[in-house]
């Protein structure tokens, strides 16, 4: 019997986790579904090119289906997660249910507000598509509303923003609206100037990009400094409200635009697991990435919690995601192929090739194993490693042509306002 | 006195008509100020290319500050007309008005119902990206819904597109998504065989393209069907209700998808000119294109009626648009350099500079003075003339660059759903 087995396996979310995973593993004796609330895996990296009218949705977007057309093994479901019944292994979709024999649930995060849900409206995140299209065109939007503004106090107000938080994608952010404001809208109002637009980035701790040593932070901060933007270490954000943000110091900063980078935690769904959560919603997974009590349940990605090798929880990047999503193809593979489950698994080992973050044009820092970094050659290097993952050939071409055109021209192709946000206060 | 007089141009709309005029008009003595609802000018004639995911946003739009910026004495509002007042020679703007010497109104049209506002909730047109892209996520969700459905009657119905209007608009839009489900989304479903998808393309006169000779129409149709779409001519609509429509002989045709190309009216504030409408509410406008009683307004591009030296009207067309701004450009320079009004002004000649539809790969037709062209001759026409006016490099070569791949290898990169519409009956 055990020979002829047909193993269903059920991986929910197709981000670098889930991807990796049926990539990866692909078995005569086993079938795949695939679930996700979007059509496409996002190259999340990317994300905040499209949020400053760097690169159009699509660049940076593919539709799962076509990543996985060649795979008639794999079924691919648009639908939504609602619960989980561990005991009878079944999924509960929005729409249907699925049995499964092995789940791989790799569901990644959402932009997390340390139990104040209640900015979310002013101050939004950014980590889906939607999330960067509605952003972009509130900025845009509001330069425009100060084009036509006599007041100008609410000039001003319109023409600051804020990002909240000093971590990769809020360096990234600010970077790139400054360099928005700087260099591709500076020629364009002939009533407001652009390039007196205030971008104030607000970090927790006393230095933005905290993960990394301390003279590329400092060096990350003189790099955003140059380019216009105004670094405040060591503050918190004590409340945001429509159009403004209070500070720990009483401060208050009146803002037509306030983005949050500040925090992530794993999907709520976490919690219908059964296992323990750390405070952000990250799932505590054994070694071998199973939850507790559940071998045939792995969680890989964002929402797993798992420690590496320096003790220390694995960062929520895409390599670590990549990296888990494979150690899981292998190890189902190997037990399928057994017909049993072994008395030990191996542990995940992360294998960590390095950091970097990028700030602007020529500007970037990169910490990779004993070399550090910054300026030209470390945005090069951020270039290169970003061209060379993105997936799809299309979508390098596009890309790379995009940046070269960019970067000679100073011109953006993507500043379209295309989603008009319900007027909210922020941008009112 | 007059030769120091500093005249105000304002131009409502930046489409082809008022892009063309501000391109052709510079002059020392007078400053522009054009206004537009979005910030950006719209390649209409690929719209549809957007709608079946075969470009991207971006590709077909470019942001007017940015065509504009290098035009000091161009002022760019993104403001909404709401009024006129003709006598103070004032336009009233959602925020603030602005007085004028001379008035050029170039808004272009709207998608009209024929007295049934009502069926635009069930069968939206396409006039703007917005249109765009809600169509495109609304077909692909459709097709995704399908995936999961169980009820074949239901997956039939989301399986089944209508497009209402057998005109260039209808004839493409059909055409594209014969393609889209028979060369793309072929082979990326496991449960539904989007091959089977039907394309209704319902139109009132006896041929599809009726503005063209009866064997362009006849090739147009024949190609439509053999990339198999279904041609239902001489019917009307009789209804449009919630994922149904209703034919004149009482037929019903389920369908998740119904899309409205049957007609277009001029914007609704032609009617606040105090002139003389056409049923579809384009201003008549006299000869040289100004506002009868009113020398100073000039009313261009789609939404003026005026008539071509064959007597019938000149049609609703980019080149005759562009044209119109031309002729105008050249009267306001003449004017002012003469520092009075001509008792005659030039009348406007249109000149046809022939009429192409394409159909899908390698189909179309084109019809340029005593040549037909029909197949891939036409569609090769087609492409380089679409090509050639494409505004910017950058779309160009993009558009280039995204055809080239999508003919060779079938795919389309902009097949992501962004927005996703609220959750309305036809695609429930």
């Amino acid at each position: 019997m055990s020979g002829n087995k047909q193993y269903h396996v059920v991986v929910l979310g197709v981000g670098f986790g889930g991807l990796t995973f049926c990539q990866n593993f692909r078995h005569p004796n086993a079938r795949i579904t695939v679930v996700d609330r979007t059509n496409h895996h996002l190259f999340q990296p990317l994300l905040y090119q499209v949020a400053a009218a760097g690169l159009s949705a699509p660049e940076i977007a593919q539709p799962i289906r076509g990543i996985l057309s060649n795979r008639p093994d794999i079924t691919v479901l648009f639908n939504k997660v609602v619960d989980f019944d561990l005991a009878q292994k079944r999924v509960v979709l929005e729409k249907g249910s699925l049995d499964y024999d092995y789940l791989v649930v790799a569901m990644g995060g959402q932009t997390g507000y340390f139990g104040h849900p209640e900015w979310e409206q002013f101050a939004p995140g950014l980590k889906t598509l939607d999330d960067a299209l509605r952003i972009r065109s509130q900025i845009l939007l509001a330069f425009e509303k100060a084009e036509n503004e006599t007041d100008p106090a609410e000039s001003d107000r319109l023409l600051t923003i804020v990002v909240v938080g000093g971590g990769p994608t809020g360096v990234e952010l600010a970077g790139a609206f400054a360099e928005l404001t700087r260099t591709v809208l500076n020629r364009d109002f002939r009533r407001i100037d652009p390039t007196k637009a205030r971008i104030i980035l607000i970090e927790g701790s006393p230095t933005v990009l905290s993960h990394l040593p301390p003279d590329l932070s400092a060096s990350a901060q003189r790099q955003l400094e140059s380019l216009g933007v105004q670094v405040r270490n060591n503050i918190h954000v004590k409340d945001i409200r429509a159009g403004e943000v209070e500070l720990a110091n009483g401060e208050i900063i009146r803002a037509g635009n306030i983005l949050w980078a500040a925090g992530v935690s794993a999907t709520p769904l976490t919690k219908n697991l059964g296992v323990e959560l750390d405070k952000s919603g990250r799932v505590k997974a054994n070694p071998d990435l199973s939850l507790p009590g559940h071998p045939e349940i792995f969680a890989i990605g964002d929402m797993a919690l798992v420690l590496g090798e320096n003790g220390k929880p694995v960062p929520g990047v895409s390599p670590a995601a990549m990296q888990m999503g494979k150690h899981v193809a292998k190890i189902v593979e190997h037990e399928i192929n057994a017909s049993a489950k072994p008395a030990t698994r191996p542990a995940f080992k992360y294998w960590d090739k390095g950091t970097m973050a990028t700030i602007g044009r020529s500007a970037a820092v990169a910490w990779v194993g004993r070399f550090k970094f910054s300026g030209f050659l470390a945005w090069l290097a951020w270039l290169f490693i970003h061209l060379i993952f993105l997936i799809g050939f299309r979508n390098r071409l596009a890309v790379l042509f995009q940046w070269t055109y960019s970067y000679f021209s100073y011109k953006r192709s993507a500043r379209i306002i295309t989603y008009t946000p319900p007027d909210s206060s922020e941008t009112k």
